[in-house]
Parts: C-alpha cells; structure tokens; sequence
C-alpha cells in the first residue's frame, strides 16, 4: 500500500504518473476488500467509483471546488484520498460514517443518503457561486438509478434552463441503481452507451457531404431553416442535449486518462454539462461481478476471498414478510406489489419469481410508488408498497392525497423502522408513526414479533377503503412474545399482580421485550404493571382510554420521535375521553442520531428496560409526593 | 345555449355536426365568463380546455374510458359535459367543487388538487387494465407547468418502460402553469413547437437524397449501423421519443377536428403515447388574453365585461409579506428567495422586480426548491422558499433530510397556511404544525396579525443554522391583536381578572380574536382566563409549562390537524416538566375538509369563541365534579 498511504488529501495526486495512478487504483480495490469485509459496508459500489475519484480528485480541487456525492455509500475512495484511511471502524460507533459526514472532513458536503439530491444541491450551490462572484466549480456525481428519481429531473429542469451557469454532472452508469436501472430512462442510457456508433456516423456523414457539395448545401440550408446545427441533427445526443444539457460521453469510467480528459472539457465548458461514465459496479472483485442480484451493492462482515458471509443470518423481519406476501399472493390474484428499485432489500424477491407480473419497480421514485398504488387500487387491485421506512417522507404527499384522500386500498410496508444502527441520520426509520398520525382514515400496525407481522399484513391488505401500513424494525425478529389476554383489539403481555395496578405500559412494536423487562424491574420496586400491545397504534384502540383509567399511570414507549408519535397520540386519546391520569411517553427525542448499532443507539436514547423502569420509578415516588393517588384513575 | 343544455352526458356530443361543435364551444365560452364571474373560480384555464374536452369527449368513452385531470382546476369543461351545468354554488358550500369530485360524477377519478400526479395515476390504471385484462383506455391531461414536477417525470419513466401498455398522454400545452413555464423542459417544448419545419424539412431532405442515390444509399447504410430511422435521425422528436414515448404533434388545441384526428390515432397506437396540444389560457375572452401575468388563473368575483374584481381588496397576509421581503432584501444582499411556478400568489412579484437576479421560480418542484435551498444556504445566501402551506408537503422528506440535517439556515414562507375555504380537502394548509414537530432543530412561527408576520419574517431569517417556518392564512389579515405583556417569548394578549386564574388559553396565529372572544365569554361564566400567544411555536417556550402551573387547565386553539399539533407539543412539554395541569387542545378534527368558506368551516369543526368557550365550559364543570381542584395545578 506505499502509494495509498502517500496520499494524505487530493493534491497528493498530482504528482503522480499515469502507471502510478493505475496502480493506486489496485491498491485502493484490494483496501476496499480487506476492510470493508471486515466491517461490512457498501462494496460493490465503491469498487465501481476507484478511477472516477481518482481523475474528480486530480481534475478539480477539493473543497474549494465542489464535489457532490448523490447517496453518499459510494464516498469510500473520496474519503480514502481526502485524508480517512482508518476504515476499522467503519458504521461503528465513534468510527467512519458509511456516508460523506461534515464532521470527518472539509471534503464533505451532503450526509443526506436518500437517493437523488446531488443535482438539487448542485443548482443550488451553482446559483450561489454565481450570485457572489464565486469563481469555483460544481461538480455533481450521481448514478442513473439516481437519475429516476423526481428530485433529479427537477433539477435538470432547472439546471438546463441556465445556459450559462457553470455545472458539471456526472452520471456514473453501472446501469443499476440496487437491482438492475429500468424504464424508459435506462432504455435511453443504453441507446446513448452506443453513441460511438454515432460519431463514427457523424463522421463518416461529413464526407459524404463533402464530396457531394449541392446536396450538403441544400441540407444545411434546410438545417439553418430549422435553426438546428447539423451535428444536433444528424448525431442526436439525446433527451439531455434536448433539454439543453451539453453532452458528453459516453466515458469508459475505468480509464483515468480518458475520465480526465472528458472532466477537463466539462471543467473548462463552462455551461451544463453530462460526462456520462460507464462503470462496473464490484468491479475488480470476482465474488461480487458474479452476484447477478445487486454486485455486493451492501453487504455484511464477509471472507474477502470467497465474499461469503461469515456468520449464517436467521429469520429477520424481511424474510418473514417476505414469505408471507407470496403466500397472501397465492390466495389473492389481485394483491400487487410495488418496490422503489429495492426488490430484494425489502424482500419481494420471492413474490416477483412466483408473479413476476404482479410486481412493479418504480425505479428510485417513491413518490410514483405511492400515486401508481392509488391508480392500481381505483383500477381493482390491491398493492403492497414495500420501502424502507426513511423513504417513505418522499411519499408523504402522495400518500396523504392520493392514497388517503381518494380512500384507496393501499398497503404500506414499512422495513428499517424505529431505530435501524449503521448507516446513521438518514436511515433511521423514525419519524413515520408521527407523521403517519395526521392522515385521515390510515391504519397503522406496528408487529411486535413474527406472528404478529403474518397476521397483521393479512389484516391490512382486508382493508379496501383506506391506506394501511404495516411497519417493523429491521434485522433478526426475536423470539415470539405470547399474548396472555385481549382488550378491545390489544394484546395484554403482561398482567399486572395487583387488583389496582399501578402502570399501564403500551409497548409498540419489537420493543415487547423491552416493555416486559421493564415491568419485571417496577414490580420489583413494588409497582404493579400490566404491559398491552395496541397491535394497531393508530386509531387509538375505543377501549384504551377506560385501561389507563383503572392504573394510576401510562407509560407509552415506541421506537419513533417522540413528538406527535404514539404516545402523543395515545395521550389526545385520554384527555378527549376526560381521562386525566398522568402519561409519561417514552421515545426517540427530537435531534438526529449518528451510526452505531441498533443496541447502541437505543441505550444512548434510554429505550432499555432498566433506563424506562427507572424513570418511571422516579415519576410514581414523584407523583406520591405531590398527589392524592385516590383523586386519579378512578373510574 | 340551445346547444349545451342538450348534452346531459358525453354521448350526446356523437350527434353533433363540426359547426355545431364550434358553436358549442362559443357556448360554453360563454357560459364560463358569465358563471364563474360571479363566483370566482379558474377561469384562464378553462377558457383553454374547450375544444380539448369535448375532443375527448368525443373520442373517448367516460366513464368506462378513464379520462384523468391533472391539477383537476380544469376540468369546468369537462363538468359541463358531464351533466354538471349549475355553476351557481361553484367553489361554495353544497356546490360544485370547483376540482373533479367523485361525489358529484362517476367521469371524475381524481380529486387531489396538487399538480404532476395525473401520469403516476394513468400508470396505476393502465397496469391494472393491462392485468385484469380490461380492455378500455386511459387518458391523462397533463400540461407544460406540470411536467416540470418530479412525479410527472418518474411516471413517464415507468410509461415508456413498457412499449405494449396504451396510455394516451395529452400535454396540454399554454406555455405556462400559472406564469410561465420554465427551465429546460419549457426551451424543448419551444423547440417541439416548430415542429412543422421539421416535417417540412424532413419532407424536402426527402427528396434531396432521392435525387442522389448513392448519397442516399450510403446515408441509409450507417444510419442501418447505427440502429436509428431516418425519420428518427434526421427528424428528432425530442425527449418523449427518446425516452421511448410516441410523440404526436404538435395539434392545434382550439382545433376539434385536429384535436380528434390526433385523439384517435392515439387511440389506436397500442401503447405510451404523447399528443402535444398547443392551447392559449384565456382564449376567447380579451381581458384574459391581456392579463400579462397569468391570464386570469384564478379569479374572484369579477365583472363579466371588463374582468375587473367586483370588491376592491385590502391587505391580506400575502402581501404584507410581499412588502416586507422587498424591505429585507434591500438590507440584505444575502437574502434570496424561491417559488414554485407561483411568484405572484405567493406575493414575491416586487421582490423578483427589484432583485431580478436573486428570485428562483423551480417550477412546480417543491423538492426542489427545498433541496436547492439547501445547496444555496450552504453556498452562503439565505434562501427563502415561499409556497403554499399544503404544498410543503411535497418537499418534506427535503426539508427533514437536506436541510434540517445539514442544518442550513433556509426561512420556509408557509401561505394558505390553516383552513383556506373554497378549494376544498386538498388546498388546506392544515397538516405544517404537524408534520414540522418532528423536524429536528426547526423553529416554526405563527404570526397573529400583520405586525407579527413582519416581526416574526425577520427573526426567521436571523436563524443561520436551521431551517425556520413562518405560517399565516389565506386571505385578509386582521386589525392588530396587541399583546398586553410578555412571559419568556410569549405575547401576553390578556391578563386573567383572577389572582388565581383557571384557564391558560394557548392562541395560535390568526385564530387570537376568536381565542380572545372565547375569554370574554368564558370570564362572563365566572371562568377567569389568561389568553397567550407564544409566537413561535416550536419549540414550545421554556417558560410555558410554569405558566401552565399557575392555571387550572390548559387550552390550545390551532388552525392545524390535532393529531401531532401545537397542542400535542404543548402537552408533550407539560408532561416533561412534570406539570400535571388538565389539557385540552382545539383543532382540525382528523378527516379531510369539503369546500366552503373558511368561516364556514371553522364554525363547522368548532373552531369558534362561542364553542370553543361552551366547550371549555363543560370541562371545567365536569373537572370541578371529579376533582379537588387544590390537588390540581398548584406551583
């Protein structure tokens, strides 16, 4: 590694010979092997970027240049040459974000790892530069699945509409975003990778027309009446030029020399320009060129020679919902499914072997997930949105008015929600049971175990005259939590050991095991909980309010922001039935929380057991000394 | 209008001779200048859409052919002949909705008002035709402003992935949303527009290569190599095509024969088709024509003759904020400001004429302008991004993940904000105080008169590290409520006459007088009550949970849906002080609200002094019959 470690910020390349460079390229792939087996993190990504960053990092000059990372999992080699080579640590707590961090480097800009920004970012700066006579560069990096994503041709929108704003864009086609890039979009990207053919006809065109002057006269006067140069003509470069984006490409993305170049032209256009880059996404790395799936798009600890994972993963709430999709699937011809580009993350990849026509990827396009479902289920069917939880604030609007409004029945599956561990900010799951309270008619369910999932998914996709939502954490599910009774639609966990209980804990979700040891402390401490789960925490279960009114407090605790969540909720419940016994909510409070481990971050916020029975502890000895517990709870 | 009150429905176009079609649409020129004169609505677009809809009407077979709206503002037309021709009670209570209803008519699908969705709907129909082997047709009427929003291009990406799914697009194409349309989609379809000198020009290139064989020859040969028509080489049909959408046009709107010709070979194409329909807003009535701004969009009451608005109209809240920016903007270089395609509305028409350089209109492309401001404000300008309280829903995901996290100093200018009135569920602005509770770092502003909207717009733009919100109504801004005190940043609008007051009354924006009514009436019960405003609103003032103590109960009175509210943060924050003081909290109930005026629909949830007091009222008595006041509230 003498020449990796050589480079301790960009302009540590520019001494460097072109043999040098591609040797430096080895180098980083085989760090980015050894390390990122070790820790796990997004591979086959990075393997693809090597030689891009390397020619950005020696074309311009970061920071005071620009560079823009969309979905920030593909900034390893930027982070190796700006100075962070200590990946043992990497999505761990106290060590490397997976992500660009603000915090780790100058170098850095956008943390934000939802897909499709870069571009919005970029005009923005763009905008900025050239309002205060910043004489810089802007240089957006992003991926054609990035590119099918509405943010992205907003931006576009905007970018082309400025002829003289100066802005590179480079899109790195490995033709998959996750899964394989589709649409009309990937058809066009393919057409344009063969522009070679193109230019060689552009050039072949020219002589023709000069040795038959007339006719290239008259064609070029035709071409003045149609105010079109002849190379816009003959040699279309695409709906980029069509929208005013100077083109171009396409770059082999593994070519230092020929990225450097293509990026000096882009540097010096001094307009919007394309540099469309075709990469190998895993390249270099056998196990991952022969992942058909996703090349090792992320992966967990692995062998590095073999890429195979070193421990053996049980049943995790995917796998379960998985399953049972396919099964539901069998019994319901009209039950479809939908997914953002991540069939397989969100695990439809059993449903789309067996259906393959009942499943729809969208591309990177929430948004479009959301208002197909309500014109698929106006249409007769009923679709199954599958997204990580975090993607689902692109679907707020869609969900609310053409979902919720038009009362469509529409299923939300919410993966990664509550608190999700290492890949920090942006992927936590944890704002969607409060922003899901506001709409109109929804259902959500929050399983609290496998079973409950199975059961659940079947209870929402019954429903045809509302959105329902169905969402769980991610990684293993635990073992199963058996209820011991039924109030109204709640499972009662946990009796209380006393006639007149004391606590009334509402546990949401995976955190079952957390309410009950919880409960186990308290009784310890002489105070009597009954422990129920809502299974359905919005609407607030009619029989909610007379329970909290036989205890002589509620303790509600949900892995989601406290503001405006389920114990929000849960409490507006009980004041509108003029049930006025204390609540005290517990949940994730209102800042972003960095990478760690999901049992890291939840002790950190206090969503442990010991922590919840300590402060409730505290809260009755306070309440003691201040109330008359006759004059509460009695109903 | 002999003509129009014979068609009861859609079929009853079939009879009608081509001057009998012309002569209709005179009539219902007519008809729509004369109507919506007297009650507002959008008249500008309709004057467009004459002849279109009854092509359509023509051509298609509603409701078993679905006939989709985007932006459903346009479809009066389509209400006429659809069996709808009492215009009297448009926009009003028990009237016509002045957007497509499914209440009224089984021709209308889509209800949702916000612009770009008619494409992901078209998409989700046509799939679940195509599955359930339905064999009718889907047409969705978008126009050029709509397609510069995001879902508008995710949708088209899905419809060209697949060749074999008819789909008939018609861009309705006026150059303009409300203004002008912009950006780089807008110079293409400029480009698109001249595409008779194509034909020509494809027509005379023709007969040049005919004439010289060999030239011909070889020309054909490459293009051969390079997989491309002639017609697809040397006559480009732009972006549309390229993405793999049949392009047809451009048609000549005001032209019924053109229009159905084209209509019809849509119809039969057997997949994703485009027809490009060039139409004027306002077309037939002069004072439209003349309107440089935005052809009479949308108007108030008017005189039919001369367009004038029959009320003068005094301040309102848009344009104390329009005066005070241009005030801001002159003391502060740094200040930028934004809109999405509603310069005007959102009141930034004398900023964008003193500081041309410095206003952004994105199109419609909330994410946009949210993501963008990201990049500007990082860029080192403060942005200020004006837009509809409604449609900040569309750029959520981008306020929580670009700027929040990224803590960028960008003021979000919330209009319409609250319980709008005529244009029905999906213009209230009643979701913001929600869904903005759980944005980390946000502070949000609800200023309570014009006095306060000026005060609070110049804190909001003071904050550098964090997104800021200020929110107001629609429509007039009242007398100025003065505050007759100050409690850590609260306004004290009313001292309670009692030592010992009961009620703490939280007002929240402009609902003070009728926070300050409910006062006097509940004082008159013997009730005494201290009315507060706190201004800002997140976070909820340090001081407030100790002033809470000093009362009895607690009431919250907000123009925002209660689930999640200020109400909810308030009682969340009583709850973490420990303050055990009963709460009650007033709002918008959780289910979607009809068209009516905005006084009509706050008297129709309660949000009254004379029901908020009679409400508080029954409290009080019941709280007095359950509990021992001395144990409640006591500091």
């Amino acid at each position: 590694m003498s020449l990796l470690t050589g480079v301790s910020g960009p302009r540590d390349l520019d001494g460097l010979t072109p043999e040098e460079l591609v040797e430096l390229a080895g180098e980083i792939r085989a760090f980015l092997i050894q390390e990122v087996s070790k820790t796990g993190g997004h591979l086959g990504p990075n393997l693809g970027v090597v030689e891009l960053t390397i020619a950005l990092h020696r074309v311009f000059e970061s920071p005071a240049d620009r560079v823009l990372w969309d979905t920030g999992h593909q900034s390893y080699v930027h982070k190796l040459l700006t100075g962070r080579q200590d990946f043992s640590g990497l999505r761990t707590r106290d060590g490397l974000s997976g992500y660009p961090s603000r915090r780790e480097s100058e170098h850095d800009v956008i943390e934000n790892s939802h897909a499709s920004t870069v571009l919005g970012w970029a005009d923005g700066l763009a905008k900025a530069n050239q309002l205060r006579g910043v004489d810089r560069h802007v240089v957006a990096v992003t991926g054609d699945g990035a590119l099918t994503g509405g943010m992205a041709w907003e931006a576009l929108n905007n970018i082309a509409g400025a002829k003289d704003r100066p802005l590179v864009i480079v899109v790195n086609d490995n033709e998959r975003s996750y899964a394989p890039t589709i649409g009309g979009l990937a058809n066009h990207l393919a057409t344009l990778r063969t522009t070679d053919g193109y230019e060689r006809w552009l050039e072949r065109g020219r002589q023709v027309l000069n040795r038959t002057p007339v006719v290239g006269r008259q064609l070029y006067g035709t071409l003045h009446g149609a105010k079109k140069g002849l190379k816009d003509v003959i040699a279309p470069q695409g709906m980029f030029e069509d929208l005013g984006i100077k083109y171009l490409g396409p770059i082999d993305g593994h070519d230092i020399q020929a990225l450097e170049s293509a990026l000096l032209r882009a540097k010096r256009f001094g307009g919007p320009v394309i540099v469309h880059c075709l990469t190998e996404k895993g390249r270099g790395y056998q196990p991952a060129r022969d992942d058909q799936a996703d090349q090792f798009h992320a992966v967990g600890v692995i062998h590095p020679d073999t890429g195979l994972p070193v421990s053996a993963s049980g049943a995790d709430w995917t796998s379960v919902f998985g399953d049972e999709i396919v099964r539901i699937g069998r019994e319901r011809p009209d039950v479809v499914a939908i997914t953002a580009a991540m069939l397989r993350p969100v695990g439809l990849k059993r449903f789309a072997e067996e259906f393959p026509e009942r499943v729809f990827d969208v591309g990177i396009a929430e948004q479009h997930g959301a208002v197909s479902a309500a014109g698929l289920a106006t249409g007769g069917l009923h679709p199954v949105f599958a997204v990580y939880a975090t993607f689902l604030n692109r679907a707020f609007d869609q969900l609310l008015m053409d979902v919720a409004l038009h009362r469509c029945g529409v299923t939300f599956v919410l993966d990664r929600a509550g608190i999700t561990g290492p890949d920090g900010a942006s992927h936590h799951g944890m704002w969607d049971m409060s922003i899901l309270q506001v709409v109109p008619g929804l259902r959500l369910a929050a399983p609290r175990d496998a079973d409950q999932l199975r059961a659940q998914l079947r209870e929402a996709v019954e429903v045809e005259d509302a959105p329902t939502v169905v969402r769980y954490s991610k990684g293993k599910v635990g073992t199963p939590v058996p209820a011991v009774g039924r109030i109204g639609g709640m499972d009662v966990l946990r009796e209380a050991e006393s006639d007149r209980p004391d606590v009334l804990l509402v546990s949401v979700g995976a955190l079952a095991p957390v309410c009950l040891e919880a409960a186990t402390l308290l009784d310890r401490q002489g105070i009597s909980t009954t422990v129920v789960d809502p299974r359905w925490v919005k609407p607030v279960d009619p029989e909610l309010p007379a329970l909290a009114a036989r205890h002589r407090m509620v303790v509600t605790v949900e892995d989601n922001c406290r503001a405006g969540g389920v114990g929000s909720a849960i409490a507006q419940a009980l004041r509108d039935a003029d049930v006025e016994v204390p609540l005290r909510d517990f949940g994730v409070p209102d800042r972003f929380l960095d990478h760690a481990s999901r049992a890291e971050v939840l002790a950190e916020i206090g969503l442990t057991g010991p922590d919840i029975a300590r402060q409730v502890t505290g809260f009755v000895a306070r309440m003691e000394g201040r109330l008359d517990p006759a004059s509460l709870g009695s109903d």
